[in-house]
């Protein structure tokens, strides 16, 4: 199908290539997660796959099912570094969906009863602001 | 962790064990798909493992894969029998994330340019309204 193409040069691929910086919290063979610059709550972090695709649409199914282990392992991570009450997976395909970046990702968005997630695609954070989240996240990846 | 029991009656597991009726899409092993009865889009269908677990936080990692691959088949047919031009998966874990039912499921909500998801847990929709979108997708599937 015409929609499913693949362009080497979006951002995310260029992440992958470590063309241009992200605020990693792991890294493997099969998966990458790093912070999202526009977060829509403290501790959103974006986890793709390695293999190419443009979305969950054209998505290898065995990449897809080894991405999710790490989707998981980073969705608990997360919600114990930030104390969060509740997780949000978030995976959006085309831009009737909401996808702005064509290189399959899934969000992990930590909740809170009483805090209301902040508009997609908002105000950006700086990367020394993200960092202490960052360091959480990966302090409890480590603690498994 | 104490959050992450599982609760034989919740509504999805009377669902699997065939004790109320669904607007059922798809069944496997591994799976079973049916439509939101609060949809809230057209086409809003629910893509849950046949395994017992709460949320993804608890799930199993292979059962979790296996599932995706069937949310990947699933979100295709629904985006055709439709004629969306995106889908968004959603998938939530805990009450401060919005689950609501404590049996693992995936949201898949098919998306248009110009029309908003309608509010999470809404009006409920008949199966007799349901039937003809169900038909839809299920021929969507068997097209493959």
């Amino acid at each position: 199908m015409a929609s499913a193409t693949y362009d080497n040069n979006n951002i995310f691929a260029k992440i992958l290539r470590g063309e241009i910086p992200c605020q990693k919290v792991y890294e493997d063979d099969v998966a990458l997660a790093f912070m999202d610059i526009m977060p829509r709550a403290d501790g959103h972090v974006l986890v793709i796959p390695k293999a190419p695709s443009r979305n969950i649409l054209d998505a290898d199914p065995g990449a897809l099912g080894a991405l999710m282990a790490r989707v998981q392992t980073l969705a608990r991570a997360v919600k114990t570094a930030v104390a969060a009450e509740g997780v949000m997976i978030l995976q959006c395909n085309e831009p009737a969906a909401g996808q702005t970046v064509f290189h399959l990702h899934f969000h992990i968005l930590p909740c809170w009863s009483h805090v209301e997630l902040r508009p997609h695609a908002g105000d950006m954070v700086s990367a020394e602001a993200l960092a202490p989240i960052r360091d959480k996240i990966i302090a409890a990846l480590q603690a498994g």
